[in-house]
C-alpha cells in the first residue's frame, strides 16, 4: 500500500481558476483584430489539413471502430461522406487534421494547437448552432490555453516523452467547448479538471497511427469535459496546479506565470505558424533551401548531382536520420529522403511522402547522394547546403531562416495554395475553392456548420 | 523547439510483446482452478458494487451528459433502466462499481482490478456473445496485465501522483477485451500500444466524482484500443518499455521482471481483495475494530462512551485525517466519522456514508470524543482502540489484521451479504438475490449478457 500524504503547495497561484475565469468571460472584442485574423489563418489551415487527411487509412481503421457505436450522426467527418455523433467527428477530424504532419505548430512547445480545439468545436456547432463569431472567439480561446499550459511546463514536459499536442491539447478543446457553450466559472474549473484527468498521449507513438490518435482523443475529451461539467459532474478546481495536478505529475517543471501572466494582453495564439511541408519542422530548412537551389538550377543541372552536403542544426540528424526509409511514415523522418525529393520534384506536399515516391529508383538513387553532418552553432530554422555538380562545379545555399519559421511565416496566398493543392486531391476542385472561400469568411457565417457541411464531395 | 533524441535502450526486455505473447495465447485450461476462483469472486464483487453505485449522482451526471451521444443501445447500465452502446456503459459501469469506494483491492499496489476489466467485457459481450468460461480467462487475463503493470512502477508512480486504477486499469481493459475478441499477437501489442497513449488519471481528483471516472475511461479506452487494433490502427509494439513509453515517461522506476517472470505461474489476480466497507482502505482496521467493540459492549455502553483513543498507521491520519465532514465524500476522509458510525451503528457499507449519516447529531457527537494518534510500528492492518466509558471503565481491542487484509480475506459468504446488503438498496430483494445466483454461475452460461440484463428490475 502506497498511499503518501499531499506536499504542502502553499505559494501556488489559483491557476487553474484564474484562467478558467478569464475564458468565461472573454468576449469577442477583447482579442485583436491581428489576433482573430491569426485565429482565422489557424482555422483555415485546420480545415485544409482535415480535408488532405481524410482519405488515409488510419481515417479508415478509426471509423471501421468506432462508426459502430456512434449515435445520432449530425457531424461531419470533413471531406468524407461518413457522418457520426459530434464526439466520435470530433476524434477522427482531430486524426485527419494530424495524420498528414502538415498542420499547424506553436513553435515554442511544437504544440499543434488547432487539431484538439476546431475538431471538438465544429463538430459540436452542427448541433448546436453557433456564429462565425463566436466560435471564433472560444477557437481563439482554446488555443491560448493550451498553449499557455504548454509553455508552462516546456520543454521539461515533451523531454519526459510527452506528446503535447495530446497532453495539453485536451485542455484547449475543453475550454474552447466550454466557452462556445457558455460555462459558468466553476464548470470551466471542472471541465479543466476532467480534461486533466484525461491528458494522455506519449512520443513513443511517433511513426505510427497513434501519433494522430492524439490530438483526436484531445479533441473528444476535450468536448466531452466540457459538457460532462456542463451537466454537473463535479472535478477538482485546481487541476493544472495542484500537488497532484497535471502539471506536478506530468512535468518536472512548472511555470505559473506563463499561464497567468499577461492574459488578454499577451496572446501566444497570434504566433501560431503553419507548416509548408508535410513533415516534422526540423527538416524544413533543408527542403526549402533544396526546392530553392532547384529553381536556381534547373531540372538539367539537378540531373548533373554528383553529391550534396547538408550542414543543419543537430536535432536534423537525431530526429530524422534515417538513410534508407521504406514507407511514407519513414519517408518523414529521413532528412535525405525530404532533400532528394525537393531537389527532384521541389515537393515537400504529402504527395512528396507516398510510399511509391520514398521507393522510387531517381529519388533514391539521389538519396544516396547526400551527406548530412551536423553544426552545433547551425539555427534550427537554419540550413547550409552544398551542391557538387559532375563537371564539378559547386553551389551553395545558406537559409538563415525557413520558410513557415516565425521570421517567415507563410503568407495567405501561400496557405492558400498549401490547402487547394492537398485538399483537391480528396474532394476535387469545385468542393475545394468553395470550402475554401467559406472557410475564409468564417466570421461572417450566421451557422459555422456549413463550412463542414461544403467539405464533402457530394454536398459540394 | 525541444526535439530531443531517444535515449539507448539496450538491455530493455521485449515486454509489451512477451505480455501480448502470452495473453493471445492463454487457454481457459492453463489458469489454475483456485485462481479462476479468485476470478469469479473479483467478477461477483464488481457486480454488485457496479449495481450498488447505479443510483449514485455521479451515474445521473455522466449518463446526462454521453447518452446522447450513444450509438445503438445494446447494453445493460447494470442496475439501471438505461442502456447505451458498449463503449458507454463500459464508462458508466466503470464509474458505478468503483464510486461508493467499495469495490476490490490489489493490496500490493492499490489498483482496483475489476471496473476496467469486467466493465470492458461485459458490455462488449451484450453485443458479442460469448460463455462464461471464456469471459472468465479473459477477465483473469486482464487482472493479470494490470496488475504486473501496475507492480512494475510501484511505488513511484502512485507516489507521483498517478491514480493507478486509471493508468494501469487501461492496459487491463484492452489486454481482457483483446483476448476475449482473439486478437493476434501484433494486434494484442497494438492494442497496449493504444492503451498506453490514453493512459490517464490524477490522484488530485480524489473526493471528486472524476475519480470514479478514472476507471470508466479506463474501460472504455481499453475497450477501444482493442477494437482498434482489431480494426487495423496500428501503433507502437513496445509501448510499455519503450524509452518514451508508459513506464518511464509515467514512472520512475521500471521493474521489467515484474511483468513477464512467471507469467503462468505466479498469479496477481489471486491476490485481489474485496473491501469490507465503502472507504478508504487505510481506515479498514479502526472501522473492524469498532465493529467488533460494539458486538462486544452492546449498544446501552456504547451509548456510555466518555472517550475513544485510536493508535493508528501513520497513513491514517494523513489521508482520513479530516475532523469534521460535512458530506458523503468528506466522511470517507474521516477515520472519526468512520469509528464513531461503526461504534453507534456497526456500519460501515455506503449506508455509513450519506450526507445524512454524517450529519447525524448522534454521530456528529460521539465523533468530537474520538482521538486518534499515529504510531509508526503499527501494521497497515492493525490498529488499537481504547474506548472509555463514563464509569472511568476501559475496553480495549487490539486487531491483528483487519477483515479484508490479505490475511483476513472475505469469506464466500461475506462477499454475499455485501452485495446483497448494497444492491437490495438499488434493485431490490427479488433482483439481488437472482442477480447474485446468475454471477456466482458464471462458468457455466453460454451467454454472459444474462448477468447484465438481470441486474435491470424491470427485467428481472
Amino acid at each position: 500500500m502506497n498511499l503518501h500524504h499531499q506536499e504542502a503547495d502553499l505559494g501556488i497561484p489559483n491557476v487553474t481558476a484564474t484562467l478558467a475565469d478569464w475564458v468565461v468571460n472573454l468576449q469577442g472584442a477583447d482579442i485583436p483584430p491581428e489576433v482573430r485574423r491569426e485565429g482565422l489563418r489557424t482555422f483555415v489551415n485546420w480545415v485544409g489539413c482535415a480535408v488532405g487527411g481524410a482519405d488515409h487509412e488510419a481515417a479508415d481503421h478509426a471509423l471501421k471502430a468506432f462508426a459502430p457505436f456512434s449515435g445520432p450522426k449530425v457531424s461531419t467527418v470533413l471531406g468524407r461522406e461518413d457522418m457520426l455523433d459530434p464526439a466520435h467527428a470530433a476524434l477522427v477530424n482531430g486524426i485527419t487534421s494530424h495524420v498528414l504532419d502538415y498542420d499547424d505548430t506553436h513553435l515554442k512547445t511544437i504544440l499543434h494547437p488547432a487539431g484538439p480545439v476546431a475538431s471538438a468545436l465544429l463538430a459540436l456547432a452542427e448541433t448546436r448552432p453557433v456564429s462565425g463569431a463566436d466560435f471564433l472567439t472560444a477557437l481563439v480561446a482554446g488555443v491560448e490555453v493550451e498553449c499557455r499550459i504548454a509553455n508552462s511546463v516546456s520543454p521539461e514536459h515533451y523531454d519526459r516523452g510527452w506528446h503535447i499536442t495530446g497532453t495539453a491539447g485536451v485542455f484547449g478543446g475543453a475550454a474552447a467547448v466550454g466557452r462556445m457553450i457558455g460555462l459558468n466559472a466553476q464548470q470551466m474549473r471542472w471541465a479543466l479538471g476532467l480534461a486533466a484527468s484525461q491528458s494522455s498521449g506519449l512520443r513513443e507513438m511517433f511513426g505510427t497511427m497513434t501519433k494522430s490518435f492524439h490530438p483526436g482523443i484531445a479533441a473528444r475529451n476535450g468536448l466531452m469535459s466540457a459538457l460532462l461539467a456542463e451537466a454537473g459532474f463535479d472535478s477538482s478546481e485546481r487541476a493544472i496546479e495542484a500537488p497532484r495536478g497535471f502539471a506536478q505529475v506530468m512535468s518536472d517543471k512548472q511555470d505559473w506565470g506563463e499561464i497567468i501572466d499577461g492574459l488578454g494582453t499577451r496572446w501566444e495564439s497570434a504566433t501560431n505558424s503553419y507548416k509548408p511541408f508535410a513533415c516534422g519542422i526540423v527538416i524544413h530548412p533543408a527542403i526549402d533551401g533544396c526546392i530553392q537551389l532547384r529553381d536556381e538550377l534547373g531540372e538539367d543541372k539537378v540531373a548533373q548531382i554528383a553529391s550534396v552536403k547538408l550542414r543543419t542544426h543537430p536535432l536534423v540528424l537525431e530526429l530524422t536520420g534515417r538513410k534508407s526509409p521504406k514507407t511514407e511514415l519513414e519517408g518523414k523522418f529521413s532528412v535525405y529522403h525530404c532533400a532528394s525529393v525537393a531537389l527532384l520534384r521541389g515537393d515537400g506536399a504529402p504527395t512528396a511522402f507516398t510510399d511509391e515516391i520514398v521507393n522510387d529508383p531517381q529519388v533514391v538513387a539521389l538519396r544516396g547522394l547526400i551527406e548530412a553532418e551536423t553544426n552545433p552553432d547551425c539555427h534550427e530554422a537554419s540550413v547550409d547546403i552544398e551542391v557538387t555538380l559532375r563537371d564539378g562545379s559547386t553551389h551553395t545555399k545558406h537559409v538563415e531562416r525557413a520558410i513557415g519559421s516565425a521570421e517567415v511565416p507563410l503568407t495567405d496566398a501561400q496557405l492558400n495554395t498549401k490547402f487547394t493543392d492537398q485538399a483537391e486531391l480528396v474532394v476535387g476542385t469545385t468542393v475545394t475553392q468553395r470550402l475554401r472561400d467559406i472557410a475564409w469568411s468564417l466570421e461572417s457565417l450566421s451557422d459555422v456548420g456549413e463550412v463542414a457541411r461544403a467539405s464533402v464531395r457530394g454536398k459540394g
